[in-house]
């Protein structure tokens, strides 16, 4: 199955495009299309790109995406990946050679992107309550009867939206929803037992629509410290497990053949595999899916802090960075301070800032960075580094930074750089956001 | 000059772009090119749209624009409106035929996409110490004789690589360099006279480099109080005026036709005019430029309060808002708080989060959101709203907010809908970053 989808994925008009002006970093100079970057030969330290400059490191990716597919065959998990971390259908399609079941969005506008090239299941992790979307996708989904379709419910209300922009369409097939159930001061959700019952009651008396499963995002849980934040999502794993017995002892899966069962971001899908993966006693059989995005390229910091390969589960080792910015010394204006050539349109800032790794200075090779250095702030365009005592760096220098958050550093990148360990340009991958 | 630059950029390629799955919220469908847009007759609050939403508001561009321009020429400044603010072709084409001498950038791959259009001045508002980089710009001057290009230098180290890299180029004249002050504990530039004085030497040293004039950017200086704020950009722009009279007299612009002089961003341009329109008694005549990016949309935060339109500056009124983004209300899992479909993603948060100003409830009228509704947190796709006591919200509801800080959040959307003030599209931008 996930073989066949990853064949699907039409991805020649993408390796047409050419590489111009369009594409900040990249060299100036004649374009070439995607499909000869490697014949090119550029190398993205040597020179020829103007910085800042954000590298996929293809031996880290090729390792997170193999290590998570064997964690999921491992402990009979699906994998739908966040597609929403990259947005990049050239790295899906490799998620997807590797056994990924399917795709996670999180808005119509992604699913929409997903679709344009051909992926046949879809999760939007999202509730779906515009009226302009529920036909587009209804259209999709009667027009493809391969198309597998799933979006999150957690309000009668949304099940009165979704049954009237249906009434519209001609589908001939339920629509179906995951039952979305939350922690009291998360996100989206039910809050309790009796609301989720309410609303799948409502689902039931719809001949539109189709309960599939339950969902929910133990992401958005955080307490003082690691181990509170773990016994909390938890008990709320446990809750959500309680949840979907009482749906399916209440007959509310009658309409699926089996019973979805979806949780997990990349902080702790070790504790969804060890609360959700215990055996189930439901009416029909179980299909347990994670949906982790952000461990396709790991990070320095926020991932690198949660993330249990290596750590809770330590027989896997670590997931590897696989993200990489580079950014220029403009300015050493004051003892001490060094100003480098990438900002807020460049790197992560939401959760902290890029980690100063190496430094490579004119055609000397590539070292670490002295200790103490560190980015303290940054501009829209401009990085505020402060040098520790040891550190000596020259004007034109170029630092290497590690990043902390996926999510926010994808999008800031149209078209990014895919390197071996000697950073040649081996591959360059798109992003849709 | 400005309005035959405008004439020479060439939009059309632009005006061909396809609006199809690649552009988020643009409804899905046929794909209509940029230039069918208007036709089309879309409306982004009729639900044809996939929310979340960013519009550009026409009238309140033109009026921002139209400002601006006069300003700048009732005080004979020239404008070199920042372009890394939009990186919209489409904006600028406006700003340029309504008078601007020039367009400013902060990195070479900006620099770029202007050479792209065609755009025959611009201003590197930074520092220029990439080999390639320079020779690139040494080849788009060589080719180009009508090609007006200055980028800052404020050590000896840059000057010296500028020297290096341009060794290698048939590049016929001098590259312009305008000398960046900067104020201490500030960004790039030199932090006193003496240095200032030292780079310049270098530069008169060298053959192939010629100052042109001296840069600084005051929207760096903070205090703790507005009035301190300007208290100290008035002093900073009193020494940088200082500086200029120091290398005039030091015979450092023999090579120029005339001085330049530029700075200001757009919550300072008032101070920029007051302090450095003053009379000079240069060795040549001076060019002073303005280059503030974020009036062309102004926001509902950060430069409402900084802005001296309206308020420092009486007789021009007020700059208006011309961003504005719209999500859906996706839940209301907790009493008092509402899910929007808009996050990290699609918004600016780096300095405050988006302002809720406005309600649409199916197909009834747009109405002002209640007083006390807050938006208090965002994740990647989510943001989180307070609602008052008194607000009432439906599932499926759409919500229009205002937003603080321009810059990062044109970076966030490729295609932008144009509209009236009824929210038909009337056209659509494109964006570069």
């Amino acid at each position: 199955m996930a073989r066949s989808q990853a064949r699907s994925l039409n991805l020649d008009r993408l390796l047409d495009e050419p590489v111009d002006w369009r594409y900040k970093s990249f060299p100036a100079g004649p374009s070439v299309p995607i499909r000869s970057v490697r014949a090119r030969g550029w190398n993205v330290l040597s020179g020829e790109f103007m910085l800042p400059v954000m590298v996929l490191k293809d031996s880290a990716l090729s390792h997170n995406i193999e290590l998570m597919a064997k964690y999921c065959r491992d402990h009979d998990f699906l994998l739908a990946p966040h597609g929403k971390t990259a947005m990049s259908p050239q790295l899906l399609a490799r998620q997807l050679e590797a056994g990924s079941w399917a795709v996670t969005a999180a808005t119509m506008s992604q699913v929409r992107v997903w679709r344009a090239f051909g992926v046949d299941r879809v999760i939007l992790a999202n509730e779906l309550v515009e009226p302009a979307s529920v036909r587009w996708v209804a259209s999709e989904l009667r027009d493809d009867p391969e198309f597998d379709f799933y979006c999150l419910v957690d309000s009668v209300a949304e099940v009165r939206l979704l049954e009237a922009a249906l009434a519209g369409t001609a589908l001939d097939r339920p629509l179906q929803l995951l039952l979305e159930v939350g922690p009291m001061g998360g996100r989206t959700g039910c809050r309790t037992p009796e609301q989720a019952l309410e609303v799948a009651r409502a689902v039931a008396s719809s001949g539109r629509l189709a309960l599939a499963g339950v969902e929910a995002f133990e992401g958005v849980i955080t307490a003082k410290s690691l181990a509170g934040t773990i016994d909390a999502t938890d008990a709320f794993l446990d809750d959500m497990r309680a949840v979907v017995v009482k749906l399916d002892q209440a007959g509310h899966f009658a309409k699926a053949r089996r019973v979805i069962v979806t949780a997990g971001g990349s902080a702790f899908p070790d504790r969804v595999v060890a609360r959700l993966g215990q055996p189930w006693d439901l009416s029909r059989p179980v299909a347990l899916v994670l949906r982790s995005g952000c461990y396709l390229t790991h990070d320095a910091i926020h991932y690198q802090q949660l993330s249990p390969f290596g750590g809770r589960i330590p027989d896997t080792g670590p997931l590897q960075e696989a993200l990489e910015v580079w950014g220029v010394v403009l300015s050493l204006p004051e003892p001490g301070l060094a100003l480098i050539g990438f900002g807020k349109r460049d790197v992560p800032h939401d959760l902290e800032l890029p980690v100063p790794g190496f430094v490579k200075s004119g055609a000397e090779k590539t070292r670490p960075i002295g200790e103490g250095v560190a980015i303290f702030a940054v501009n829209d365009q401009h990085a505020y580094m402060r040098l520790g005592p040891r550190e000596q760096l020259r004007v034109g220098d170029m630092v290497g930074c590690g990043i902390s958050h996926p999510c926010t550093a994808f999008d800031k990148w149209r078209l990014i750089p895919v390197v071996d360990d000697g950073y040649n340009v081996i591959d360059a991958v798109l992003t849709y956001f």
